[in-house]
């Protein structure tokens, strides 16, 4: 590495990187403090889930301006085009997965007194996939390692698993125990909100392993259906 | 306008609100046939939604490639430069409207037998508002009116205010009739999925309003409450 000349291009790209990183490890952290809120009933720590979203937000605004900034500048092609526009959308994609996370902790108040329905229990596990999935595809990412990506994918079955679980048991709940159908809606809210940062964590998969190898991950996928994201 | 020297910025720019334009066509289309399906049990109206969705991911990657050529290839500035990145990004948010619509479309068979309960009744009206949020935030985009993109804003809180009625609606209907509390829950995702087509055209509106005026809207809107968007 030491011979390689540094190309401004490069210092940019390496900055753009940093930034997405940043805000991965700013998500998966507001994924585990809003599990953490929810199961011991702490709205403390769901207002700071809420409020550190806004440093997600504006993060994503600086790898916009900087992605365009590289684009209109350094006119880049093929693979290094490519690989800034992932970036400005996998931006786009781990902002969405922070407001998944924030809407987790906006019910962690009126779920407070609810928090011994059997599901909030299983909640946390699921969550620790999808932060997981998040986690490791900005890895994948930070390495253009297209295997890497392929394997983020595969798991997002488990969170699905998981989450068609969760709503059978809220539903028999539900049954069982009328009083508390307004509660248990809300877990259902967040089991899915849980299961779509599975899905984008999968769609962020699906741009690292573009921007890596200049296919698109569903041609392979079509032979081997056990990478299915839809 | 006859004598205006057109540019192949113009030309190309052209090409991308029309693609933009053509995407929000579709989507509100999705949005209604989705809905139309729900109410009258029709699978096979539900599965040209999820069909059609293809057509709205393929125009979304149209528009990446032509503003990614247009930023390479012609270096816009300023207001130039914020139309195009407020494509880019407006047509992934449309893309995620369709993605809602085609949600609800997928539910059509599960709910076809409970077409009775009363939500059901209600959710077109509430849909209505939304499609017709995404109709006029798209038109304020084509004029660049950022007068249009704020008074598109406004009605969100319409849609919220619905949200809010079919929930609770939902709630008590489920809690007097245990054995339909699937459906319901299915219904409360149903509301759900049009309550965030409206939050997203609040957010494309706030684009809009960006790209006509180099400011964001929150800061306006600061200091004017009814636009609360949150």
């Amino acid at each position: 590495m030491a011979e390689h000349t540094i190309k401004a291009f490069d210092l940019e790209i390496g900055e753009l990187r940093g930034l997405i990183s940043e805000m991965g490890g700013r998500a998966e952290a507001a994924i585990e403090k809003a599990m953490a809120a929810l199961v011991r009933g702490d709205t403390k720590l769901a207002a700071t889930v809420v409020a550190d979203d806004a440093k997600i937000d504006l993060l994503e605004t600086q790898v916009e301006k900087l992605a365009v900034r590289i684009i209109g500048l350094r006119a880049p092609m093929a693979d290094d085009l490519r690989e800034v526009v992932a970036a400005l959308k996998i931006a786009g994609v781990i902002e969405r997965i922070g407001d998944y996370a924030k809407n987790i902790a906006k019910r962690v108040n009126t779920l407070k007194e609810h928090r011994k329905i059997e599901a909030v229990s299983v909640l946390p596990a699921m969550a620790s996939i999808a932060s997981g999935m998040v986690h490791d595809v900005l890895d994948a990412f930070a390495a253009r390692d297209a295997e890497a990506a392929l394997r983020v994918c595969e798991r997002d079955r488990e969170v699905d698993d998981f989450y068609n679980s969760i709503f059978r048991t809220l539903v028999t709940y539900m049954m069982e125990n009328p009083p508390t159908i307004t509660s248990a809606a809300h877990l259902l809210f967040v089991a899915k909100n849980i299961e779509r940062i599975g899905d984008h964590a999968t769609n962020v998969a699906e741009m690292v392993y573009f921007a890596a190898t200049g296919n698109y991950m569903a041609e392979r996928e079509r032979g081997e259906p056990a990478y299915g994201t839809e």
